[in-house]
C-alpha cells in the first residue's frame, strides 16, 4: 500500500510506567512538533494582537486557523494564490486547520460556541441552513450568499490552505443528544470521513497529514465503535471529536478513556477544543499528544492572565486588588510579557488599551508553552504528578528546572 | 545663577548652510535623543498595541505620556506609588509628558481635537466648565468629579510621573480666535508659565526639564513677543503651540519662522502636536528639533500604513486593490513588520482583527524613526532637499544609503 504521508511521521521517544502518558514528535513538511503540546488558534489567520514571531517568541511551535473563516473571508482561493496560508500569514512552522464544521454546527444549533469562539461581534443569526448526507448549506456571515460544506469541499479548501494537519468533515452535534440522535450522526461522520479520505488521496500532493475524527458522543459502545472504524482507515492521526462530556472526569475517564481503548498507539491523538490546564493533566494521561483550544487568548481579551501556582489557573487584572500592585504577571517565567505588573495591566484594561490584550495573550501562551514543556520534561522524569501539585498551587516553593 | 537642569543639556553637532536645521543630541537622564527626532505618543501609557520593546525595536529613542489621561486614570500618585511613569510602563528611554492642557480646552471647545486625539468612544459632554486665571476647572472623564488644573497642580502631577521633558500649563485656544483674545489668552499663558517655573523650581530634583511654550496664535507681532518672553526665562527648552495656522505655508512660513526670530539658538526646540511626513522636512529647515503626534499610530488603527516614496505619504489598506498584493507593505524598511503583505492586511482589516492595528502601528513607527534617522544623515550630508524629494516620490528610483 502506498504510503499517504511520505513527509509525515510520529515518533514516540518514551511511554510514562504508569499511565498511557507518552513523549514524542510529530515531523511535518513545516518542522517538528514535541509531544504532548498545545496547538494556539489562529481563528482568522491571526492569533489574537500578536504576529508569528511574537508566537513562536513565547515558545509555540504550531497553531491553527479555522477553515469556515478562512474560506469565507479572504477565500481559498486568494490564500492558495498569495502561495498559502504559511506564506500568507507569515508563519513558518507546522499549522493544522480544521474542516470548518464546528462553526457551521455550532452556529446552526446556537449553543455556547459562539461565546467560546469569540464571535460576539459577529452576526447572531442561525447560519445553517440544513444539513444533508451530502454536506451542510448555511449562509456566509461575510456575504449573505449560500454556500455548501461538503466532506469533498472542505478537503478541496484545507489543500487549497494547505495546512500540515487537516481535518475531514464531521457533523459536530449538541451536547444534549440521545443515543439514536448520537448514532445516526456518528455513522454519517463515519461516511463523511470515508469521502474525505477519497478526495484526499485525489489531492493529495504529500504535504498534509489527515486526521480521522471519533464520534460518538457521551456513549461508550458508540466511541469504542468510532473509535475502531477511524483506526481502520489510513488516517495519519486520531482526533477526539464530538461532545466529550461536561466534568473533567466524565470528559477523560469516560469519553477519552474509551476512545483510547481502540485506538492505534502508533498515531499521534488531539482533542479537538479542550485546553484548560487540567485538561492537560488529565488527557496526556490517557495519551492525548496534541490540544488546541482559544481559551489561552479569549481570556486575554477579557484581562485574564494564566498562572502557574495559581488554584484557579487564572487571575482577573480588571480586579481592583491589583490596582497597585506592582508585582509581575509571573516573574519565575521566561518570558519578556510576563513582566509586566499586574498594576500595569489593571490599568490598561480599565483605560480599555488594547495593548493589554496583547500582553495577556502572549503571556497565556507562554504560560502553556511552558506548562507543555515542563510536562514533557515530567514524562521524561516520571514526576507529571509533582508537577501537577505545583500547576494546581498545592506545592507552594517546589522550584521547577527551568 | 543655579542651573536649574544639571541633568539635562542640547548639544549641537552641526549646522545646515542653507537653513536652520540643525543635528543635535539631547542628553536627559534616561539617555539621548538625536534630533531632529519624533516623539510617539503612548497617551494613556501606552502606544497602540505595542510594548516598549517594540516600539524600541522600531527606533524609537523617546515616547509621550498624556498628564491629562494619567491624572484622571490611573492617577498620579499610583503612578509614583508605583515608581513613576518609566517603570509602571516598562519604557527606560527618554520620556516627556505634556501639561494636560491641551486634551481639557480641546475637549471644553468641541474642537476636531476630539478626532485627533482619537477619543471616539469616550464621553462626548463637553468637561470643560471654566478658565479662570487661577486654572481650568473640568469634570473627570473617567468618575464626573470636578477637577482643577492649575499651573502648579500640572507641575506636580508631572513630578510624580517623573518624564524626563516636561511642559507648563498653557491655555489652548481655538484656531478662529480675534488677536484681542489671542493676546488676552498669551498674556496668561505667560502667568501660568511663571507659576509654573516656581513650581518647577521648588519640586525640582534635578530628573526634569521644563521646556517654555511660545503662544501668540497666527499674529506675527504675539509670536514675537511671546518667543522673547519664553527665551528671558530660564526653561530647558522651546515649545511651539497653540493655533499653529492651517495651510502648511501658514504654519512654518509665517508662525514657526515668527517664533524662531526670537527663540534661542542653544535650546532644543519643539513643535507640539505636528508631525505628517511633509511637516517634517518643513519644520526641520525653520529648526524644529523635535516634533510629536498622535499620527503614525492613529492612522494605522483605521488602515493606514505611512510609505516613502508614496505621492500622498499613505496608503489605505483596507482598500479593494490591495486584496490580492503580495507586495510587502515596504521591503526596504529594515523591519519585521514592514514585511507583512498588502493584501495579508487587507485581509486582517476586512475581518476585523487586532492585529492589523499592531502590525501597522509598529510599520509606521519604523517608518517615521527611519525618516528622521534619514533627515539626520540628509544634514550631515547637506542632502535634505534630495531626500525630500524620494520621500515624496518625486524620485522614484534613488537608493538611500541605508
Amino acid at each position: 500500500m502506498t504510503n499517504l504521508y511520505p513527509n509525515h511521521s510520529f515518533e514516540i521517544l518514551k511511554k510514562a510506567p504508569d499511565s498511557r502518558a507518552r513523549l514524542g514528535k510529530i515531523h511535518t513538511p513545516h518542522g517538528v512538533i514535541e509531544t504532548p503540546n498545545y496547538i494556539f488558534c489562529g481563528t482568522k489567520g491571526a492569533i489574537r494582537c500578536a504576529t508569528p514571531r511574537e508566537v513562536k517568541e513565547a515558545g509555540a511551535q504550531i497553531i491553527l486557523s479555522n477553515t469556515y473563516h478562512m474560506m469565507l473571508q479572504p477565500g481559498a482561493d486568494l490564500v492558495a494564490e498569495m502561495g498559502g496560508l504559511h506564506k500568507f500569514i507569515g508563519w513558518d512552522g507546522p499549522m493544522l486547520t480544521d474542516s470548518g464544521g464546528f462553526q457551521i454546527f455550532a452556529m446552526g444549533e446556537g449553543t455556547v460556541a459562539d461565546e467560546i469562539k469569540g464571535r460576539r461581534n459577529e452576526a447572531k443569526p442561525k447560519m445553517l441552513e440544513k444539513i444533508t448526507e451530502e454536506g451542510a448549506i448555511f449562509r456566509s456571515y461575510t456575504d449573505g450568499t449560500k454556500q455548501m460544506l461538503s466532506p469533498e469541499r472542505a478537503m478541496d479548501v484545507q489543500h487549497k490552505l494547505g495546512a500540515d494537519l487537516i481535518m475531514p468533515l464531521d457533523e459536530c452535534p449538541p451536547y444534549h443528544l440521545d443515543r439514536e440522535y448520537s448514532a445516526k450522526s456518528m455513522e454519517m461522520s463515519h461516511r463523511w470521513e470515508l469521502r474525505s479520505l477519497e478526495k484526499f488521496k485525489e489531492l493529495n500532493n504529500g504535504t498534509q497529514g489527515l486526521y480521522g475524527i471519533v464520534q460518538g458522543g457521551v456513549y461508550e459502545d458508540l466511541r469504542l465503535q468510532s473509535a475502531e472504524f477511524v483506526s481502520s482507515h489510513p488516517f495519519f492521526g486520531t482526533a477526539i471529536g464530538g461532545s466529550l462530556g461536561v466534568t473533567i472526569d466524565q470528559i477523560y475517564d469516560e469519553v477519552v478513556s474509551w476512545c483510547m481503548h481502540n485506538v492505534p498507539e502508533e498515531r499521534p491523538v488531539h482533542l479537538l477544543g479542550i485546553g484548560m490546564i487540567r485538561d492537560i493533566f488529565a488527557g496526556v494521561r490517557y495519551g492525548i499528544d496534541t490540544f488546541d483550544c482559544v481559551i489561552p487568548t479569549r481570556i486575554a481579551r477579557h484581562g485574564w492572565a494564566l498562572v502557574k501556582g495559581e488554584p484557579r489557573e487564572r487571575i482577573n487584572l480588571r480586579n481592583a486588588q491589583f490596582k497597585n500592585d506592582p508585582t509581575p504577571l509571573d516573574e519565575t517565567q521566561d518570558c519578556y510579557y510576563s513582566q509586566f505588573s499586574r498594576g500595569y495591566l489593571n490599568h490598561l484594561i480599565r483605560a480599555n488599551e488594547a495593548l493589554a490584550m496583547h500582553i495577556l495573550s502572549l503571556h497565556n501562551i507562554a504560560t502553556m508553552t511552558r506548562l507543555m514543556r515542563e510536562v514533557r520534561e515530567a514524562i521524561a522524569d516520571n514526576s507529571l504528578d509533582a508537577l501537577e501539585m505545583v500547576w494546581r498551587g498545592e506545592v507552594t516553593k517546589i522550584k521547577m528546572a527551568a
